[in-house]
C-alpha cells in the first residue's frame, strides 16, 4: 500500500517467545507492511534488539516517505514504564534488568513505547477489532497461562507499576488448584489451555497427557467427560467475568486464545455464572464476546501506541463517541 | 471562614437515608460552611429537593461573594449520568425515575453534578483524606451492605451505565452465603456489618440478634467465637482485595465504615490472604489502610466534583504528581 507524502505512520513490534513480528500502520488502521522474522533469543537481549532494529529500518526504507510517529513494542513480561527496563518475563528471562527502551531508542532515534503484550492486544482489539465501537473493554487471553488487558477511556489501564490486568491470577475458587504464584484457585489454573489439558488428565480421559485441542476434539466427538472439563472452564470464567462486570461496568469483555473454538462447550456455563453473579450484567447491555484479531491483536495494539500520543495522527482516528 | 473576593468555591451535598448535609468548600479544601439539616423523605423527591435548594441558597447568601463552581450531590443509588435521572435506590426508593439533576438545576441555575455516594466518598478520600498523595485508589465501605468507589487517574471510574465499583457484589466464596442480588458468596454477605451480626448469630454467641458493635465488644473481651467471626471477615476482605490488586495495581486500597474499629481483629487474616493471593502486593509498595474522613468523605467528594470541571479551580488544586 502506498502512503501519501507527509502522511503519518507507526510501527508495531510483537516480541513473542519464538519470533519477531513487525507491522507499519497508518492512523486509520491500514497496514502498510507486515512481516515476520526469526530471531535468536539465545543471543540475549542485545542480539534480539539488533535483529529488531534491522527489520524496523528495512520497513522504514521500504515505506520511504511519511512521518514515523514512533515504534510501539509489545513485550511478554513486566516493564518499568518510567525507566523502560524489563522487570521480569516468564518467557524471556534473559531480558530481566535490560534497558530495552533506551537501547532501541539509541539505535532508531524515534519515540519508543513499550507495553506488556496482553495490554497491547487489548488496545489492538479496541482500535481495529471487536472493540472498535467502545472506549472501555477487558480482554482475557487464554493460553498456557491467562493474561489480560484493560482499556479504560481508550487507554490501557497500567497501574502504578505497570502490573494491572493480571486477570489470570484472580481467585475464582478460594480452595482451588494450586498455582505457581503461591495462591490456590487462580483463574488460570481452572480455565487456561494448560488447565484444560491437566483437568482432562485428572478425569482419566487418557493415560497420556492431552493437549487442550485434543480435549476439544473429544468433546466434539461427544465424550461426556471432555464436555464436563469445558463446563468447569466456563464456571471459572463466569465467576471471574461477573467480578469484572461488577467492578468496571464496561460494555465489553473479550476472550481470545487457543481454547476459543470450544466456545460452544464452555459458554453456556460461563453465561449461567455471569447472570447469576452480576446483576449489572442483566440490567445493562453488557457483552461478552470472542475477540476477532487473533494473534495480530498485540501487533496492531503496539502500532497504535505511538499514534495515541501523536498530535497529527490522533486527529485522523475516528472517535467512537 | 472568609472567602476572598472573586474566589471560586463549590457546594457539596450528601443525601443520606436520614438527613441532608451541605458543605461549601474552596478549591484547596478549606471548609467555608458546613451544616446538617433534616429533611422529610416521606414527602417524596420534590420535598427533598425543596429542602435542599433552601439550604444551598442559605449557604450562598452566607458566603455572599465569590464564584460558585457548582453543586455536587452524593446520592445513595444508581444514577443515569446522561439524563440525570435516578435509576434506583435501596434506601430512597421513592426517587426512582425522578429527574433530580434538571429539577435542581431549574431552581439553582448553576452546574449540578450527581454522583453515587460511595463514588463520592472515594473521591473525597483522594482529595482530602488518606489518598491525598495518590491519583488512583479503591475505597471499600463496610455498612449494612458493602459499597465502593474506584478513583482512576484522579477521576471516578463510572462504567458505561454508572454502575462501576460494585465491590460488595464480588464473589469471594462461590458457594457462600446467599445474597439478595441472586448470587451466593458476595463479599457483602461475608464482611459487612450486617454479615458480622448474622455470623455471630450463626455461631450461637447469643440468642438475641447482636449488632456488629456488640460482636466487636465481645471480641475485645476475649470471646474466641467473636474473634473467629472477624477472622472470617478478614479472609473474605483479603480475597476481594487481592483480586482488586491483581486487576488494578493501584497503590492504595482503603476501608471505611462501622466495623473499622475491629481492624486489629480482621486485619491479620486479611493481610494473610492478600499476600498469599496477589504476587503484585508483595512485589510492589501497595498499601491497604483505613480511610480517614469517616462519613464526611462523601460530602467532600461531592463538593470536589464541580471543582474538577472548573478551569479556574483546577489550577488551584495542588497535583500529587
Amino acid at each position: 500500500m502506498m502512503l501519501s507524502a507527509m502522511g503519518v505512520y507507526s510501527i508495531g513490534v510483537d516480541l513473542g517467545g519464538t519470533n519477531l513480528r513487525v507491522a507499519a500502520m497508518t492512523p486509520d488502521g491500514q497496514i502498510l507492511e507486515k512481516l515476520s522474522s526469526s530471531t535468536c533469543y539465545e543471543h540475549g537481549p542485545e542480539g534480539v534488539v539488533h535483529d529488531m532494529v534491522k527489520v524496523v529500518r528495512q520497513v522504514t526504507e521500504d515505506i520511504g516517505r511519511g512521518e514515523l510517529a514512533g515504534v510501539g513494542i509489545g513485550f511478554p513480561g513486566f516493564i518499568d514504564m518510567e525507566s523502560g527496563v524489563i522487570v521480569g518475563s516468564a518467557n524471556l528471562p534473559g531480558f530481566t534488568g535490560f534497558p530495552i527502551r533506551d537501547t532501541i531508542q539509541e539505535h532508531l532515534g524515534t519515540t519508543i513505547i513499550l507495553e506488556n503484550d496482553a495490554n497491547a492486544a487489548a488496545l489492538g482489539e479496541k482500535w481495529l477489532g471487536a472493540g472498535k465501537d467502545v472506549d472501555d473493554l477487558v480482554l482475557i487471553t487464554l493460553g498456557t497461562g491467562i493474561g489480560g488487558g484493560i482499556v479504560s477511556g481508550g487507554k490501557i489501564l497500567r497501574g502504578f507499576r505497570g502490573m494491572a490486568g493480571e486477570i489470570g491470577h484472580m481467585t475464582v475458587f478460594p480452595d482451588g488448584n494450586p498455582c505457581g504464584c503461591g495462591n490456590c484457585g487462580c483463574l488460570e489454573k481452572h480455565a487456561s489451555a494448560s488447565a484444560i489439558a491437566a483437568m482432562a488428565g485428572m478425569m482419566g480421559i487418557a493415560t497420556q497427557r492431552f493437549s487442550a485441542r485434543e480435549v476439544y476434539d473429544l468433546a466434539l466427538a461427544g465424550n461426556p467427560r471432555a464436555k464436563l472439563v469445558f463446563e468447569s472452564v466456563g464456571r471459572a470464567l463466569g465467576i471471574a467475568i461477573a467480578n469484572l462486570v461488577s467492578l468496571f461496568n464496561f460494555p465489553l469483555y473479550l476472550l481470545s486464545g487457543g481454547p476459543l473454538p470450544a466456545w460452544d462447550f464452555f459458554a453456556p456455563s460461563m453465561f449461567t455464572e455471569i447472570k447469576k453473579r452480576s446483576f449489572t450484567f442483566d440490567s445493562t447491555s453488557t457483552r461478552v464476546e470472542k475477540a476477532v484479531l487473533g494473534s495480530d491483536a498485540g501487533l496492531y495494539g503496539a502500532a497504535y501506541l505511538p499514534l495515541q500520543q501523536h498530535p497529527l495522527a490522533s486527529v485522523a482516528i475516528p472517535s467512537p463517541r
